[in-house]
């Protein structure tokens, strides 16, 4: 499992069910197909379903999101504000000159560093947590519980480019008996279309013990009202066997952190293990390709001095329109597992406005 | 010398000199000394000129500084814009969860960042740059010239906390024949207070024969208007010798970069050569200390596939108050040296907000 940093917290049968619902709503077809459009102050808000079925002609959609037409989500809410009574947090952010890559596109792990700032701004928000910390409720800090990541599943349909401005929505909702599900969406800031999907699940873990564990009532308690009720995840897992060890054939090793890459915690920040993937996926898809989904699945805690291991194997598929599929394996030189993952790489697709018709001169 | 992403150019005699003098005016002692205080709507702008020699009570600062004292220098500028007609530029940011080290405080390399991001975001709104290219020119690209860093030199009173969103104003000067020198202060949003300091040469170097040169006219004449003249460094250099290689006893080799740490051109972003100073700085200065004051002088770019070394020594010195001394050498396994720096460190000294007084529960 990756590193705390985290906040709102997991459910059990008792939460209030309220203030969210899934609505259906007709589907109106805009360029991409399964796309919801709404209409906004001066832009529109179009959610990109993939993962979700449809059903009959039409798709679910979380109310939270639906009920957002009526508001302008094209200001600048750089610190965030808490939308739908506090059930959505919003915020907009441009994206920096040192967050991009060689095609000027934001980085994928700039975009699970924002992700995970929209997080822990949407708990401070709320007020939940202890003078500003991150995400630690009262009842967390009696117990000394933190949050970890579980899961996290990413899609990306278009990177967003540097000095643009792009506006992030976040929900929290129950999941099952331990944990919380967080979802996102990154959105256009003119067309409201939407750019990234991602949901993650996170536990509590007992900072001393270092073993995860159930919900307790006294932290539910504190953050039930925040969490909305039977939404679907914006984006689904997707299903990958238990990657082979041994058929596993780019390997890279000594990897390490440096300081700048311990969170407040002293762990290893959960967006450096995409560093490490990186390591040991080839070169020739990695330079003639981009991250298109991603299914990261912690398995154990990274500090400071553990030496990395990354290994990756291109998973063989006949299928077009597909991808191409790679399994990770992150591991300690004891063997342990850190992270298992699945990532799935298109062609480089669009470029950054105006930037790539140049390339030739540059 | 760091690696390009760079803008504003170099100056000779024929800069036209308009627009920005330095100015006389009282000094209001502020809590610290040599501090200017500048009454602006709802807040106070005090400009922290500890490199600034004081004449006779008073201290020089740039009129363009001087006169913001009548614009609102608290408004959320997001994308920045330029006051002061074009000569300075202002851009406000909020500090992120993942641009802060373990005391919840702004990292040392996320403000490197954010200078850097400031010159590029600069020149776009100047309309100098080329599409959205980092910092070219027309005159540039013809000729295929780019930035380069020469030596960068910060100071920093107080670092910026989680969630603050601090203004950075930034402006550019002749330097000699050869070079542009940027200036940056980063200032508390609420009090207007200097909390960072920081002063760069840039030179322009032709990235095929990866040699610098002496600034063309026609690229002169493209950002001449926009450079302003007879300005002091808002920070100056503090003077080093060389440092003793042999005499150095601390030692870190097989530093490597990701690919994450690469900039547009496939270049190490010069950010990076702070990590890996640190890795090379004795544990007892880097856990209980932060970095007060910087001085980075680059000597070659740096690639992708280049293995570093980092070699740290700390200069032995008797004076109170100056602080711990360290002096740095990052080099390749050939020899040839990357980077020297002299680094000074402080006691840590300001916690933030509230954070601080719960350490002893966490």
């Amino acid at each position: 499992m990756a590193t705390s940093r985290f906040f709102m917290p997991p459910s059990a049968s008792t939460w209030n069910k309220s203030k969210v619902s899934l609505q259906r709503v007709n589907k109106t077809s805009y360029a991409i197909q399964k796309t919801v459009r709404f209409s906004v102050i001066n832009c529109s808000l179009k959610i990109n379903l993939h993962a979700q079925p449809a059903l009959n002609g039409e798709i679910r959609v979380p109310s939270v999101i639906k009920e957002m037409e009526n508001e302008d989500i094209t200001s600048l809410s750089v610190a965030g504000r808490l939308v739908k009574a506090g059930l959505v947090f919003q915020q907009n952010v441009s994206v920096r000159s040192f967050e991009i890559d060689s095609e000027y596109k934001m980085s994928t792990k700039a975009i699970m560093n924002y992700l995970q700032e929209a997080s822990l701004n949407y708990a401070k928000k709320l007020g939940l947590t202890i003078d500003t910390r991150f995400g630690i409720t009262p009842g967390m800090r009696k117990m000394d519980l933190v949050w970890v990541f579980r899961g996290m599943h990413i899609e990306v349909d278009r990177y967003p480019c540097w000095g643009e401005v792009v506006q992030i929505l976040h929900w929290a909702c129950a999941s099952g008996r331990t944990g919380v599900r967080f979802d996102w969406t990154i959105n256009d800031i003119n067309t409201g279309e939407t750019l990234v999907r991602a949901s993650c699940l996170a536990v509590m873990m007992n900072k001393n013990t270092r073993k995860t564990c159930k919900l307790p009532e006294e932290v539910k308690d504190e953050i039930k009202t925040y969490l909305s009720v039977d939404v679907e995840p914006i984006v689904e897992a997707f299903k990958f066997s238990c990657p082979q060890i041994e058929a596993m054939d780019h390997i890279k090793t000594g990897l390490t952190s440096g300081w700048n890459d311990l969170d407040v915690n002293y762990h290893v920040n959960n967006a450096k293990y995409l560093d490490w993937i990186l390591e040991s996926t080839p070169d020739s898809i990695r330079d003639r390709h981009e991250l298109w989904k991603m299914n990261f699945e912690y398995r154990k805690e990274c500090l400071k001095d553990d030496v990395i291991q990354s290994l990756s194997r291109v998973v063989p598929n006949n299928e077009k329109n597909r991808g191409i599929e790679v399994e990770h394996v992150l591991r300690l030189e004891s063997g342990h597992q850190v992270l298992r993952a699945r990532t799935v790489w298109r062609t480089n697709s669009h470029p950054c406005r105006g930037i790539n018709s140049m390339k030739t001169i540059f």
